[in-house]
């Protein structure tokens, strides 16, 4: 029995039920700082008095496993070095917010020191060992987040990620991975490893929990000079047919023939589910994804926290400390080289994706033992990265779930990867991959009702797909309202009022859409199609479909159907 | 007579004009290469023959001088160093597009070598004097075109703005300077300063049509990387009483005495005009300034020219040489903290003019003779750079126009500075200061006519102020319409559609508004109100207000009033 799958029991029981796991699975090199159970017990039950006071909290009794480069008030933020340690008087505002909505920490994990590495086994901690293999990495730098949530010891599991360490510790544990586009979730509280470059990303078991605390963490921060909010016209849904972008075989040399294989199953579910398709060649993206480490860019590392391990730290880890130290000689017209090399990759990037909701990758190449990498602490790490390591520099966000797995029966995972702010798009996909229903990340919008045309499977829903509208339910009027069939090609309804009581509930969908989404749907809408305030039988009241006046009046009332549908069928 | 000054002459007749004009104020420091003259009326002879063929050329016969670090095909780009000089095969982007629209280029002009420079001092080609007043120096580092378009040599002059040599020569001369938020004018074609915060500029005698060229030159380009489109929410107008921000008089310091007196001058002018203003603390602004040259991020210059310069080549001017070469020197870890430092000033220069439609600044703090300026190359254009620097570093607007002049008579300019896309703002408010007729910068947008509570004047026109709505005129509709009086709080009228012929002209107002301000205004509509598509009288079909069809068969006729203004005042 872990915590995740236990939701009836109450937060105080879901502590106490989580440390009986921590101490049964006897991992100690998880947890950096593993907060006494009292003081977690505590915490739940403040959360449990809140509920009592009809507070709504969407994440009551969510237990956080928080990466030990992230700061939460009161507790020690290491990044992994001894020497390093502070004790931060707030919490990040990524945790603030998952905290204000009932999640409870558990405590500080280990990571690969400085966020500086994809393996786990970079740490004066102790290498972290997978969950299920623990002769095997549990990838990282994320490790020991990543490492409770498979325990089933934490619900989500918070990291961060600049090469990759929010995704590849996923793949390799079979779990779910979130790293949303740069700047939406705040870094505001996080030790940083590239700066310009760093995102706070979610571990969890399942798409669901992950998407619901990557909400919660998302949104501006005025104390992160890098949040960027949701543009105005920003994506709320992948097609109900994606167009998916793959990588050729010669892009995929660097995968274990394992891995290679269980890519190609993963491949064919995914076109068995409805999704399209095609090759692309991507190695400008893998070309790009070396500049993270071969180029000046690692001066950013240095610039964070160079001048410190200069000082020679008994705890510094020998291949991080070389790594960060190298980056001391890097020259300003280099880094000026490297930012230009960049733009124009992220260019070609967009180029290259257009057409496409998204790019599906492998998340990493293999699944090493932790011997083989103390054996080669470079090559396979760097190895690991090839497929994640262009996301951010690239500003490009990106899911990590589970494929099909190894002919083994290990697990093996995908990334959808998107153009920034197409985030939710990359959920969706994400979801068809899993065969799991496609939550909703982004909580922003305007609603809008319709009765005809744009329905789904009707011949103008295109449009709405167009501008990313996102399917919300199906909807009833009030009884105030009446259906008419206007003389327009395509046949479309309009939707008549005529006050309380003069018509019958009908039936519409209603799609969430963004303000500039809206607008431009308006602005193509033609006569004698109108939007307008629409009250429905469950009190809402949202923009929906009306017609002109004229055509009101010269229109076949069809009030008895109920809805266009009911109509449309009995006509054919 | 100046080529500006006479649109009656063909153009042709407008180049012969033009080079009788430059024999005639023999300034030949202004040019790099000046076109032959017969090649230059070959091209307005082509510009008569599209004409008369029925082209639509809205710059047919603009006269253009081009800095010489921009690209024109066939020509030599020197950049102001005879050794680094190219002949360019195709034109700058901006280029081709102002040659799109009819534009004639005259030739090639000077420039602080590497455009590095506010003086126009920097050059083996000359020190460019002032057109008015030779003994001073012209402002640079675009110091050609300024010139040529000063003396009426050209109808526009396209130059670059790294620091502010778009807007100090515009400054200096009583014209107009722009400098669009980056990306929006594509820099393809152009050397590379600093390639991260380089601006293709204009400047023309009047705003009018310095933003006809703008206009022109505005709009995505896939040749370079750095290209940014309009925001779905970009803002269409300046509010009808802006407000704006000024400095202090511990801000003011650096001014020149008689400079600062010119600029208390315009600041009354402006208040006088309607505007509110408000002293702000600017010095973080100021502060950020001085990373262009005295951080790493001149490293960029370095990676631009730098391998180019360290073979000293015989033409190279010593100050520009040894500007960039010091930027040999800087670090990696160095840029890194100077992309930091600048990322965290942006986000405070944000928060500084939150609430504020524009900063009003003066441009630069004085004008010196070219002797000085020698005497001290490096002091002078450092303190000159004061109010511009900070601009492109801090993704912000500027539009640079002629304030009160000094009291012995000479020009003294202002900047409207504005964050990044809010340039039409920047163009209404520069309007007001220079007391002319505000142009439309940006040619995107949706049309909403309004028939009531929105009309300017109204009680609800402050929403369209809100979503920077631009006015488009008056309208009428067809007669296919009835007015009515519905029974609102605040009143408004509903517009109904009877049919052609069964209704009359009503008089309405029209705005543009952005996809994302339609939609925004849309979600907020309440009942009974819609929006639809309506038809004009003039033949236009645009969205325009409607009601629902209970509101409407409950209202009161008023049709005969002919608008609702002529209704409210009889009803009042």
């Amino acid at each position: 029995m872990t915590a995740g799958t236990t939701p009836h029991l109450s937060p105080t029981e879901r502590v106490a039920a989580a440390y009986r796991r921590i101490a049964e699975v006897d991992r100690p090199e998880v947890w950096i700082t593993l907060r006494a159970e009292a003081d977690v017990t505590a915490d739940a039950a403040a959360v449990e008095r809140r509920l009592a006071d009809g507070e709504s909290l969407p994440l009551a009794g969510t237990l956080v496993a928080v990466k030990d480069n992230i700061d939460v008030a009161g507790l020690p933020t290491t990044a992994a070095c001894p020497e390093f340690a502070y004790t931060a008087d707030v919490s990040a505002a990524a945790i603030e917010r998952l905290v204000t909505a009932g999640a409870v920490v558990l405590g500080k994990t280990n990571l690969d020191q400085f966020a500086t590495g994809l393996v786990g086994t970079r740490s004066p901690y102790g290498a972290v060992r997978h969950a299920q293999h623990p002769e095997l990495i549990s990838g990282g730098s994320s490790s020991g987040s990543a490492v409770a949530v498979a325990l089933g010891l934490a619900d989500i599991g918070i990291g961060t990620d600049t090469a990759g360490s929010g995704r590849v510790p996923a793949a390799l544990h079979g779990i779910v991975g979130i790293k949303a586009s740069l700047g939406i979730i705040p870094a505001h509280g996080v030790v940083p490893a590239c700066v310009d470059y760093d995102a706070v990303t979610v571990f969890a078991a399942d798409l669901d929990r992950a998407v619901a605390a990557a909400a919660i963490m998302a949104g501006p921060e005025a104390r992160d000079p890098r949040s960027r909010a949701w543009p105005a016209d920003v994506r709320l849904a992948a097609p109900q047919v994606p167009r998916l972008a793959v990588p050729r075989g010669a892009d995929l040399t660097a995968l274990d023939p394992s891995y290679r294989e269980a890519f190609t199953n993963t491949l064919a579910a995914v076109a068995d589910s409805g999704a399209t398709t095609e090759e692309v060649d991507i190695s400008s993206l893998l070309d790009a994804a070396r500049l993270l480490y071969d180029g000046a860019i690692v001066a950013e590392r240095y610039a964070a926290v160079g001048a410190f391990l200069d000082t020679a730290p008994a705890g510094a880890d020998p291949t991080v400390a070389a790594i960060i130290g190298a980056a001391r000689a890097t020259t300003g017209p280099g880094f000026a080289q490297d930012l230009d090399t960049l733009a124009k990759a992220r260019v070609a990037a967009l180029e290259l994706l257009a057409g496409f909701d998204g790019l599906l990758l492998p998340t990493t190449t293999e699944h090493p033992s932790i011997t083989a990498v103390q054996a080669d602490p470079f090559g396979i790490n760097r190895r690991m990265g090839t497929y994640t390591n262009f996301c951010n520099l690239l500003d490009m966000a990106a899911v990590a779930v589970p494929g099909a797995p190894t002919a083994d029966g290990k697990p093996f995972g995908v990334m959808v990867v998107v153009p920034a702010f197409a985030d939710q798009v990359a959920v969706d996909i994400a979801a068809r991959v899993t065969g799991s229903e496609a939550p909703a990340l982004i909580d922003q919008g305007v609603d809008l009702a319709v009765f005809g045309a744009h329905l789904r499977g009707q011949p103008l829903h295109w449009q709405l797909e167009q501008i990313g509208a996102r399917f919300a339910g199906e909807i009833r009027t009030t009884d105030a309202y009446r259906l008419t069939a206007l003389d327009t090609v395509p046949p479309k309804p309009g939707l008549v009022r005529h006050g309380p009581g003069l018509g019958a509930p009908i039936l519409g969908e209603l799609f969430r859409v963004s303000p500039a989404g809206l607008g431009s749907f308006l602005a193509a809408l033609p006569a004698p199609m109108a939007l307008t305030s629409i009250n429905l039988a469950d009190g809402r009241e949202v923009i929906g479909f009306a017609c002109t006046f004229d055509a009101a009046q010269a229109a076949t009332d069809i009030t008895a159907y109920g809805g266009w549908k009911a109509f449309s069928q009995n006509r054919n």
